[in-house]
This record gives C-alpha cells, structure tokens and sequence, in this order.
C-alpha cells in the first residue's frame, strides 16, 4: 500500500479549478507565493502535495464564504464547486497527528482562492497505526466492563449539568443504578469546579457504584470528566481508577491531541471523548470538516467512545449527519483493516424512548452508548421507570415490534411515549 | 471585581431574542431541555449562566447558517441579529482554561435556535491570572533574548517549507545570519518528519547559530517547531535548550491547550506559537470565535508571540481584522492588568519590504515580529540583500520618511520595491 496521506475536500473558487488546487497543493508542502531557486524539480517530485483527483461539481453566482474579488475577466465572476484529494509523502511529517492536522486542516483554511473548503476525509497509511494506541477498550471492552454483552448500553447525564454537590450527585447516582442504569457520564461542564470538586465526587460517587456492583454483580460505567490540564488529568485518572472506576471523559476540542493521545497512553479505564465545540467544525456547509475526518484522528488518539449527537436532537444537526456519524465511528479504518479500531458511538442531546425505533434502523447496530438526560430524569414515574422506558424501546427496536404495540404491555413506555412525543 | 466570567457573541435567530439567549445559557450552565424538579431557583442563582446584555442589531430574510425552519407564526421568519453578554459564576469551573472553553465555546455552537453564533471577547476574573503562567518572556524578553531594545525583528520563514535537509536548512540559515536576520523560524509543516528530524535540524543549525553569536555578541532567535506529541515536545524542547536554541514554536490548534500549558509549564525557551487551522475559527463571519478571545486563551496558556497574519496578506484576512489582531496582542488582560502578559503579534504570510510603512501607521509601535518568506529569499540581490530592504522599510516607517523617498538612497530597499510591489 502507498505510504501517502491522502485528504478529499470540497472546494469552491472563482480561479479555474486546476490553478486554485495548486495553490492548495503549494500551500501545504513546499511553495511559497513566489517559486524560489531551492524549490527544485527533485524536492518537489519528493515532498510537494500532489493532486490527485478533482471533480467538478455545480458553479454559484456569488461566494459562499467572503473572498476579495478575483481579478476582473470577461463577465461577472463564476465560482465553481469541486471534489478534490490531494496526498502527501508521509516523509514531509511522519506520522505525528498534530503535525498531521497542521497539515492537512492548516493554513490552507485561509486562502483567499477559496470560497468555501471543507475537509471530507482522511485516508492514513500504515504507519499512523503503529505509532498510535488507538482505542484501549472500544466496543468489545465497553461491553466487558460494563457485563453487556449484546444491547446498547443505556445512559445518562448527571443534571442539572452544573450545581449539584458531591453529594447531591451522588444521590442522583443512587437512583440511577437503583433503576437499572447502565452508563452514567458528567456534563461536560461539570469538571473540577469548587463547588464539585473531581476527587469529592468520586469519593461520594464511586460509593454507590462499588455497592451496586457487588450486590448485582454488575458496574455501572460512571465517565467521570476529567477533562483539564495535563497533569491535572493524569491524577484524576489516576484517583478514578484507585477508586475502582472504569470511565473518565475529556472534552477533546478543549484538552486537545497532545493532551489526549499523552492521557491514552497513561489511561487503564475506558477513555469516553465528548466533542464540545464541534458545531465549530461543522455548522457552515462550507467550512471545517466532516465527522467521518474529524472521528479518525480521536480513535487514533485512542477515544473508547465518542459523542455523535441523536436523531432529532435539540441541536442544528440533521438525521442523516448523525447517522453518517455513527456508522463512521462503527467503521475499520486503514487498509488492511486494524481489528479492534472501532468505538461506541454515543447518542445524546434530546434523546428518549421515542427515537430508539429509528434510530435502530439507521444503523442496524446495538454497538452504541444511548444517553438520554431529561428523557430519564424527567419521566413523570421517576428515573427507574425512565430507564426501564428506554430498555423496552430498544427491546422493541431489535425485536422489530412496533414500539406503540409493545407499549401497550410496558406501562413505562406508554408514559414515556406520551410525555416526550413532539 | 467580579467573579464572573463573561464572555460576548454575535447571534442571529428567528426566535424573540429573549428566548434564545436564555437556551444558550441554559445549555451553558444548568438547564436541559425541560426543567428537572431537582434545578431549583437557588441552584440556578449560584450556578445559572446569566444573560448580562442584549443589544440588537440588524434582522435579515433568510439564515446565514442553515437551520431547522423555526415553527411558522405570522409571515415568514425574520432572523434577528444581536450583540449579547453572558456571565458564568467562576464557582462553576475554577480557573480551568479547558473547562472554559467547554463553557464559553462547546455545545452552543450547534443550537438550532441559532443561525449565526460567534464569540466575540471574553473577560475572565483575576484567578486565571493566578492559575495559568502567562507568558514568561512576551516583549521585553524576547528583545533581551534577541538583543534588539527598540525596532521590529526582522524574521524569515525556511522556505522550501518541508523538503530541504538539515544540511540545506543550516545552508540557509548561514546566508540568513550572514545577511543581518533577527529571527527565524521553521514552516509549521517542517516538524520531525523523517527527511529532517528535529534533532538533526537541531545539530546542523545551533552551530550556524551559535559561532555567529560568539562572532557578533548577538544571538539569532531560531524558532524550531516542535509540534508533536507531549513528550515528544518536552524532549525535543530539552534538546534545542541544550543547544543553546532560545526558542521552540508549536502549532496552537493541533497541539491543543492542555498540551501548550503544559509544555509552558516546562518551557525555559521562548514559545512561539503558530495559529495554522485558525481558518476554521475566523473564515465564517457567522461562526466561530474573533481573534481578540483567542488570543486571550494562547496568551494565558502561556506563548511569547502568536501570528496575526500581515496587511496584504496572501490569505482571506482583511487589514483591518489583522490590526485588530495585532493591537489585541499588545493590549494589557485582565483588571487591574497583570503586567507583561502582552505577546509580540507575529506579520507573516506575503510580506515585503512594501507593507512596514502602513503597519507601522496602523498600530503605531515597533513590538512586532516581521516575517518575510518570499520576501527575502527571492529578494533579485540575495537573501542579504531582502533583510536589509526589511530593515530599511522599517527604519523609513519609523522616522516619517517616505518609502520611495528613502529607497532612492537605499539601494536594497528600492530594488525590493520594485520587485514586490503589486
């Protein structure tokens, strides 16, 4: 197999595709804005981008990202949209995810010949996977540690996200296991605040867990956020694994890749990623990049899981993005495939009974982490019924049984299905 | 003062604005998507996110990002723009940058009530001063460093950006030092790719370096990117201390904030910082974040420079965003400020001896590192030759002088401007 990198874009310009493509290509290897003697042929052939592949797609009046005007050629400018690959030698970086991302997500955003650029995908070689852990734990782990062999795992978010104590959380925690629940993580903006410190809440959490597992024989996964500085989360990984946990999430766009891939390394509990701040990538159509790229570089870090957002969420996002993103997720990577490289998707932001069906449909997998927090926590019959609610539109989903014909004989799906319907 | 932390944005929604701000701090903070008995007034008045301002701005027919059609009321949706503040108590998150970031720039990027969202400024409470290093040479000590008390470095980037081998860089250099350079830096894609380590980029260039320093009593500032994984940065941050090297560069967004922080925490160099991918945050006038708050984030993490693009630039960027970029550099954080936290704004990217007069003029000082890749290299009379036309401009734009009119006493400078003037 070739030892390139290659990435696909879209692209859009008012400069004929070909030229605007070299820019790109010179942009991100060895050009500069005037060819210099030392830019020989040679060095070129060794370590320029090369284009491999452009397909010319529609053409718009006017620029979907602001650009200076082109310079002035018969008739008003023309901007025209392209599928584009361009690949690297992997001699220009090595393998090295940050200097991956400087490559292939830097400067290039910038060009003033594109109207809009987006990064589609990423195609490593072989290499990147030797040098990187990728998922300690992924999907077969998740479902080892956690004692469920074939379902999706049924979780929550602590809420209120910020507020509660140790203790008070503890207490939610308590009700949620009671109920049968199987995955519980922190809100993202629940860290290491004074009000509910990482260490106060594992030592009023992990309690309840611990009791839990030994009566049943079975751990609720807690992800505790860890997400801070460097060594700030090598401890706290440290005192959640002390204290018998299996979990601890980051939040990926605020920690970073060296700080990630470096808490991989150290990490003997499931890594769960959230993606907080990834609307930044992906709102515009017209800039950032896919999640099908962007979930590539966090399992090579090394994420057990990773936020994909739920079908008609509360968020901008729409179905058919979410389910691209799942199965994505769900997806070898490399070529031949690396076994053991795929991760949990986890469904969350407005998610009840009510999507399990469909949800179901979209991605003919159980291998995910369905997170639902009002969805549980506000069923009118309490948390134990909003988690026995969303068991049963699962039991029903897989089952192929009409989630409304097998509410009538589960009373906390009937209510359930009543209370979140919109 | 206060302990809030506030953070300002730019919003657009067909909703009453009212509303949708109160989702945003909603999701920021403590709410979900239906209030939960156990998120009681006294918890949302310690913990709720507040709505301080909401200044509205013009409304438009049609979103500026897509968004899910808001429900129909009377005629079609208009989308109203607005100016707005939130405050967050600190309580909340300690003085954690990555916690913040989850807190000021995560989820509520994807809102569908909102079709354009940016952060536009934040203000953050005197901890964060306490917690975070900030820069630990910034101006003064980068001219100690350099041994230049008053007018710009004068910087070059190696170019061929990736290619050359160290043999080749260190030729470069020698001409560069030979030729009066103050600065110079690798390309942000020339990390430790095998063609030319890091280490043997290291060996073949501190002795170029240093015999210039003994010849001349002033050490040239070699920023050497070394982007990577954590420990790979502390190693190869060791290894350019050891060689004399006074400074490391890193690319910002590949490497993330807890890597930064903590390679700062480290750190006994200069840190330049490199902000390729900032595209992705700045290209959309309808999403992301202004570079006022970014840079606000990097200064606390702790970076000596960071690059605010050049006045005619080879990119998207207006000169007026790029001088606000650069004056946000300077300006003092926090109140009372907290002396020496201001950074040098690093030009790069097009320029020439043709743009010193007008950036001069626009932020009126000298603090500055001036970076030519083109520039100087494919300067008619030789890289030397390209330096001094940098200096001359500079010392044309300081003194009030004309350019054209110093240029026909200074030979360098006038064969420049005929050269680079477009």
């Amino acid at each position: 197999m070739s030892d390139r990198i290659l990435a696909s874009y879209l692209i859009e310009t008012p400069y004929p595709l070909e030229r605007a493509v070299e820019v790109m290509a010179g942009e991100q290897s060895c050009g500069t804005f005037t060819r210099l003697a030392s830019e020989t042929d040679a060095l070129r052939e060794a370590h320029g981008a090369r284009v491999e592949r452009i397909e010319p797609l529609e053409s718009l009046d006017s620029p979907s990202l602001p650009i200076p005007a082109p310079p002035t050629g018969v008739g008003p400018p023309v901007y025209r949209r392209a599928r584009v690959t361009l690949s690297w030698p992997l001699a220009n970086l090595g393998p090295s995810l940050p200097t991956l991302v400087a490559t292939v997500a830097g400067n290039l955003f910038e060009l003033k010949e594109f109207s809009a650029l987006k990064l589609l995908d990423l195609t490593l070689p072989p290499p990147f996977a030797e040098a990187y852990p990728g998922p300690q734990f992924g999907v077969a782990g998740t479902r080892e540690l956690t004692g469920i062999p074939e379902r999706p795992l049924i979780g929550t978010i602590i809420k209120p996200s910020v507020g509660l104590s140790p203790e008070a959380t503890a207490g939610v925690v308590r009700e949620l296991v009671a109920g049968g629940i199987d995955f519980i993580k922190d809100d993202e903006l629940q860290a290491n605040g004074p009000h509910n410190s990482l260490e106060a809440r594992v030592d009023a959490v992990m309690p309840v867990i611990r009791e839990h597992a030994e009566r049943t024989g079975r751990q609720v996964m807690y992800a505790f956020n860890i997400t801070g500085e460097a060594d700030e989360m090598r401890e706290h990984h440290d005192y959640v694994a002390a204290a018998g946990g299996s979990c601890v999430m980051v939040a990926l766009n605020a920690v970073g890749l060296a700080g990630v891939t470096q808490l991989r390394r150290h990490c003997r509990v499931a890594l769960h990623g959230h993606r907080a701040g990834w609307g930044l990538f992906s709102r515009s159509p017209h800039l950032g990049m896919s999640f099908v790229a962007y979930q590539k570089l966090w399992r090579l870090a090394g994420v057990d899981h990773i936020h994909v957002n739920g079908l008609r969420n509360k968020f901008s996002e729409e179905d058919a993005s979410v389910i691209a993103s799942a199965r994505a997720c769900l997806t070898p990577m490399f070529d031949p495939p690396t076994p053991g490289c795929e991760v949990m998707p986890v469904f969350s932001s407005g998610q009840t009974a009510e999507q399990a069906t469909d949800t179901y449909a979209a991605i003919a997998s159980t291998d995910l982490i369905f997170c639902a927090g009002g969805g549980i926590m506000a069923h009118p019959d309490g948390i134990g019924a909003g988690v026995k609610s969303l068991r049963q539109a699962w039991e029903a989903a897989v089952a192929g049984i009409d989630v409304d014909d097998y509410a009538r004989e589960h009373r906390e799906l009937a209510r359930a299905l009543e209370t979140f319907r919109r």
